[in-house]
């Protein structure tokens, strides 16, 4: 595919691994759009970006693919103003971590011949700018695109070819059904996380070990991030809160009941899925 | 201190990574007891021991300082067992997760000139076995030991030389203080992980990332040594599954709400707790 210029919106750990990886696997030229010019100045040194702009309408209007890599409440508005500045033929998609709103925002309301994709690469970690990125951190990942009935068949084709290119694995799903499952895989153990790394107070950090630091590590995420993510998902996030406190209250009832064949019935079952799961 | 023979009883993780470490560090004689020859060859093969018994008494009749490695529901019976046939002058320690059971069983009712000092080293894995062991797993990390006012005052001295020998730092604290804390940063984690994990079906395996992975990552742990964990700490584990729902409970009323500043405040609450803490 390689378009001749490829414009990320929100140069952070994804949008500058995205910038690494793409210029490394010759995309023509590579435009870093932010707020902030020092940090394009960083992410252009590093080698994230070719040029850099705080006009993303001067990008969008040079672009060939774009890549909004912004927080989720920002996305869809952000491709609805960029979408009216591009040229026919240019390819819209992003790496939100959420995607029924997103994709329901954007379906049928772009103009004719520009097309989104909704896109999540599920790659990442709890630390946050260019600094972090990586041009291997797509590499061997998966990332999920979720086409609408309404999407282009070819601007699918070339999303995939994009993230084909930086090395991922790309499996399409419905935004609703993609939500619900990333409810459970990565929002609810945020959500977890967050609640434990909580209950701690100073003078036990002392008393924590890889266990604790392994189960809390996600809760350092960006809370605004996370906060958005919460609430473009929070019917899917509720239920599954209620499937982890019913879980919880099967381990109480166990416990209390000194019922020794439930509890190891429980860590057993927990043990499978975990070995299973592999490193 | 460097005692002439020293004995270690469950030469798996914890037990063959004291054995390398106090070999390495000089002790004379490190014999490993066990209830298998063939697993007890592969621990003196990697470095782990010098000799091995499957007869815990012949080992004990040897002994300056006698670790005990194995579950804790095992180490009170064992200690009591092994003390009856030990010299006078011999330490007995321990390295279980929990503290006060053991250390109440055990509290003024060994022979006369024999000591125990309940010990609790935070370092581990979920893995098993001492193929994952290593005389660096002590190092820079902390060791528990929780004397009470009938243990010996050299004894407890003893008991941290051979800690600090390894490269641990050791605190004393009290054994229900102890386990009330470790309620909170290790087995209430370990739960958490295992409700999580129990919570994942096949077909979402491939949409878990490195979040998923590292919050759920405790629950392969052994769910024989986990349960008898959580029956002697079941109290505590209790009093902080009752923290951790009514923590999870404002997240959700948070969410059902659309309270946003109450969601945010949570969130950065916690990332403020998992920064603190370090990676």
């Amino acid at each position: 595919m390689n378009p001749a210029t490829l414009t990320i919106v929100g140069v952070g750990l994804i949008g500058g691994s995205l910038g690494m990886a793409a210029r490394q696997r010759v995309f023509a030229r590579v435009i870093g759009v932010g707020r902030d010019a020092e940090s394009l100045e960083t992410a252009r040194r590093l080698g994230a970006i070719d040029d850099s702009t705080l006009d993303p309408l001067d990008a969008a209007r040079q672009s060939d693919l774009i890549v909004l890599c912004t927080p989720v409440d920002r996305i869809a508005p952000q491709a609805l103003a960029l979408a009216a500045a591009c040229r026919a033929g240019t390819l819209l998609t992003d790496a939100g971590s959420t995607k029924a709103a997103i994709v329901a925002a954007l379906d049928g309301r772009l103009p004719a011949g520009v097309s989104f994709v909704g896109g999540h690469p599920l790659a990442g970690s709890e630390k946050r700018g260019v600094e972090h990125a990586s041009p291997d951190l797509f590499a061997g990942r998966l990332t999920v695109l979720t086409p609408t009935a309404r999407t282009d068949t070819a601007a699918v084709g070339r999303a995939a070819a994009l993230w084909h290119a930086l090395g991922a694995r790309v499996r399409l799903m419905d935004p609703d059904e993609h939500d619900r499952a990333l409810a459970l895989t990565s929002h609810l153990p945020h959500l977890t996380a967050a609640a434990l790394a909580g209950l701690l107070p100073p003078e036990l950090h002392e008393l924590t070990a890889t266990g604790f630091r392994d189960a809390t590590r996600i809760a350092a995420g960006d809370p605004s991030l996370w906060g958005a993510i919460f609430r473009h998902n929070r019917g899917a996030v509720l239920d599954c809160l209620r499937r982890l406190t019913d879980r919880l209250d099967e381990f109480r009832a166990a416990l209390e009941a000194h019922d020794d064949v439930a509890l190891d019935r429980l860590l057993t079952q927990a043990k499978e899925v975990r070995d299973a799961l592999g490193s």
